[in-house]
């Protein structure tokens, strides 16, 4: 495609059988937005949602509401609707807290569970994924963590590994590791595996039953579109029920409301559940779950892989000159749903393309990523960020940038 | 107050200097809403902040809000105003996850860095407390947790005890406990004091660093009226800067959005964060926060105290004869600003009073609660919920109920 013009973007985008998905979310037409890798744009339905849940629910149901209104398993349905994207059974999965909490709570379970060993992981994890990983392994077991290159993890597992984290596709990069193999090889020396789908969730086709998964948690603010800190979500394959939550809350017990003495676990992924969930939170986020309700992730994949070929084809042949590097996996089999490119003012390139309308987002040290939400990104999207790209490095208009405070997002 | 008439009632909602506040809810006139110690009522103004937060700050501003809109340090500004509510300074509070998550994070915190001994709590405690101060027991040092009568806690404190933890404002009985005297008795035997403030907050005035409490949690979804589910805060005294989360996230790292590998927490309550906060029930906290802003907590405890003493003595004067009882303490100062009465068809005595328009609830096996939020409740809601239980119990018509499935509500 390093030949693409506009006219082939447009026609790319005519051709394109997700293009009528754009409607399901609040876009601002003069933005080119790139960050849905960070956060997902607003859904349609979900500002009425939520106006309907505080003034009916809340305001007028009031208390009442938690059984006439359904909120008492919210969490559980919304997780059951989200189980599709990850190939799991509806009662494997729930939403509950932050990735960080439900990633403290599957590497607890699963090292309270485990024989001796290391936990390994890849010196790339994502940083709260590294810090959690450190804690627990320390806590159950008094273990170590060994971090090796990603590019190594895969050979790194050997005889006397507990346990192998990771995240699924990297964070910086946008590499997309092969979740089946390295599950695979970390059951053959009887470990087992905890996968953060954080950056493949709803962009990336993921089945954990074919892979043979054990444990997985992810974020759903990103290309789930769940909103800004949305709650997280939990996958416990079904036959791992022996795997406890080391925090045993009350919405996590079989039977929360008889307001027993002694904990008993839920069945399914329920069991992973702790306090009350924020019902706001999760009724915004079923709304975004409801989005992906008839859509095909092969077509998904399929778009994700030609808008990442056409922005790295069109970055290389328009900005290769200005220093831009590709820091992203060129084969799209091995890449997830961001590209991201390299130069060392790529704080300041994004501050740049920003005030142009182009928002996409900057990794230290010198990472500029750009996310591709196929749902609703559009090939000529792609072309007019690299053009706008290509003229704020021929203008060194960023340059002006380089000594305001820097401000990174999540 | 016996022989109150509900004109006497009127007098006293005309005099009270708090009925004003009443103005500041979104309240169905045809309802008397004495539940609030479950789900308190929602604030004039959530939804409006809600329409904004999702239709300007995610739906235009995106990504970008994180820094334009503030969210990056939402939950420590709404921390803040919390701060003053349990008499902590504003760096000792943080806004995060679920009363069970921040009291997991608490125990673990303080086990871990206790000599050796028992964790001591009440037989009577709320039922995810126990079960995550089993949890964490276990965890955090291979403990025994001892539970004894709650009137026996103060007493049971001995040498030998690393650690007490128990319910300010007991959920069913609203018995109300000397914060100082139990948290001075724990450092006399070189024990820390964890709290959960779940009933008392917004309603009992708490001053955390007059009774050199140690560390404390509690839920803001009862009397502060943050909404179903709405983020949870955790207290840690200053003093104790080398306490460190178990859990410990990315968010309550002192540099997030460096990226580092190694974790570095960061000063203050902040560091028992973990995850990513849910801004938009962070956001509706707020407003509910503000609500406080202006007022004197000695004006609301006095009046709680009040309609507490009216509810016991109409209910003893109207209700003796039908087998009521009280489950409360009688003595104001030992109570919360809730009433528990009891009677053996509790629930269905509770599901006659719905559908007479009067929302209490009940818990197993014989309490009818009555929440006294002061902000909103007056007293001729207690007169006339009391005359509506009167003419249930004499009617008898709750007999019909007895049958239906239970559903029972946090």
């Amino acid at each position: 495609v390093g030949a693409w013009t506009r006219a082939d973007a447009e026609r790319a985008d005519a051709a394109d059988p997700l293009a009528g998905c754009r409607a399901r979310f609040e876009l601002d037409p003069s933005l080119i937005y790139l960050d849905g890798n960070s956060l997902g744009p607003l859904p349609t339905g979900v500002a009425a949602r939520l106006q309907q849940l505080v003034s009916e629910e809340w305001g007028r149901g009031l208390v009442r509401s938690w059984n006439q209104a359904g909120w008492v398993d919210l969490a559980e349905r919304v997780g059951a609707k989200l189980a599709r994207l990850v190939g799991a059974a509806e009662s494997e999965v729930v939403v509950a807290d932050s990735t960080s909490v439900n990633l403290y709570k599957a590497l607890g379970a699963a090292l309270a569970a485990a024989g001796p060993g290391d936990v390994l992981t890849d010196d790339g994890n994502f940083p709260t994924d590294l810090y959690i990983a450190e804690a627990a392994a320390r806590q159950f077991g008094g273990r170590r963590v060994r971090r090796v290159p990603r590019a190594e993890l895969l050979g790194a597992i050997r005889p006397g590994t507990a346990l192998v984290t990771t995240t699924h596709v990297d964070y910086r990069s946008g590499h997309l590791l092969d979740l089946a193999a390295v599950t695979e090889a970390a059951h053959r020396v009887g470990a087992l595996a905890v996968w953060d789908l954080c950056h493949s969730v709803g962009a990336v086709p993921i089945d954990l039953s074919a892979a043979g998964a054990d444990l997985a948690v992810g974020c759903t603010y990103k290309y789930l579109n769940g909103g800004p800190g949305s709650p997280a979500f939990v996958y416990v394959a079904g036959r791992h029920r022996d795997l406890r939550s080391p925090v045993s809350g009350w919405f996590g017990h079989e039977d929360t409301f008889a307001f027993g003495p002694e904990y008993r676990p839920a069945a399914g992924a329920a069991r992973f559940q702790a306090g009350t969930p924020p019902i706001l939170a999760v009724a915004a986020l079923e709304v975004a779950m409801d989005v992906f309700a008839d859509i095909d992730m092969s077509q998904v994949r399929a778009k994700s892989a030609a808008l990442g070929e056409l922005l790295i084809s069109l970055a290389e042949e328009r900005c290769r000159e200005h220093g831009i590097g590709l820091a992203s996996p060129r084969d799209a089999a091995s890449r997830g749903s961001h590209v991201s490119l390299t130069h060392p003012d790529a704080y300041e390139i994004v501050q740049a393309l920003a005030a142009a309308g182009v928002i996409v987002d900057s990794r230290p040290p010198d990472l500029i990523r750009f996310g591709l939400g196929p749902l609703y990104t559009r090939f000529v999207d792609v072309w007019d960020a690299i053009q706008v790209l290509g003229e704020v490095l021929e203008s060194g208009r960023h340059v002006a940038s380089a000594h305001s405070t820097r401000h990174v997002v999540p």
